[in-house]
């Protein structure tokens, strides 16, 4: 829970006592490597801190390949946003890549706390405005970066992530083949 | 602005009084056909209210190809949101497709309300979370749906996009090939 209060006040100014409160609302789940988390057609009920392990989001194409959008190693936030604002069911897939341990809270508690206290309505503004912005630069990223330029943004930003994650799993999520992948992690 | 009054009205539950202080903050700004109202390295610094025309925002890839990710036809709202979030230069470039009439309000302006009236604050997490869903939608789109499906589903939810914008320009906001988007058109 310490790690979680320190990323909370990272992205928000809140105080000890509303930090308890949103910890209260907080319980620990454990998952085990290639469980899923979430499939397709459910609804995503929960919004999670990735204490340990790894979690991601992939979109399955027409053709049965996984398209990996999202990945969260530990000590990141987030979920399959888009069913959980709209609590509808689910495109994404959500899958567990190790054995990974979760804080999670549930929609309602978390709508809650938006709708009650002030600073945790701030902190859903800049989940959404941090959300949003990763998402359009990724579609940037993809149009206007070379596969070479877009493995290098992760090195420099999140280098475990190109050590522990599968090249099938970050070749998917760099939009780039495996061969293209396994060259440049030679260089 | 009685458009805008009823499209800020169906978003979000504003009395008469706040629309009164919302739509003070807004301006009118005409645009002529093919002018660009932001250029990549610009900061974004409006957000809009399209009444008339249509405004559209583009990547170029490294090829020199646009690649269209928003179009804003009458009667909606939004603007290159990134940039405007982090008021850090856009990546993307913004252009109107038609003799365009915008109502805009200032970054400046439009962070005040969210600071000062909380129910701005609500219509801001409501223009995020929708955002954000469509932004997702886009991807899962691209990558779950045929061609002919993306077709299908612009042609139910805004038909008039279909005949007022350019091949060139739908081709690539639907990620397809202008001979596919013909060949679609003419059935």
């Amino acid at each position: 829970m310490t790690q979680l209060r320190n990323l909370l006040k990272s992205i928000t100014d809140f105080s000890e006592s509303e930090l308890d409160v949103i910890c209260s609302c907080f319980t620990t789940q454990h998952i085990k490597k290639n469980a899923m988390v979430l499939a397709a057609g459910d609804i995503c009920r929960d919004f999670y801190y990735v204490s340990k392990g790894c979690l991601r989001t992939y979109f399955m194409t027409m053709q049965g390949d996984e398209k990996t959008r999202l990945l969260l190693p530990g000590h990141t936030i987030g979920t399959a946003l888009t069913s959980f604002i709209s609590q509808k069911p689910s495109v994404e897939f959500m899958d567990a890549l190790e054995d990974t341990e979760l804080l999670s809270i549930t929609h309602a508690d978390f709508y809650r706390l938006v709708e009650t206290m002030p600073q945790f309505r701030t902190f859903y503004i800049r989940i959404l405005e941090m959300a949003y912005s990763f998402q359009n630069r990724a579609i940037e990223n993809r149009v206007t970066l070379t596969a070479k330029q877009r493995f290098e943004l992760v090195l420099e930003s999140n280098p475990a992530l190109i050590q522990t994650v599968s090249n099938k799993v970050l070749a998917s999520y760099l939009d780039i083949r495996q061969e293209t992948l396994s060259r440049l992690k030679s260089k």
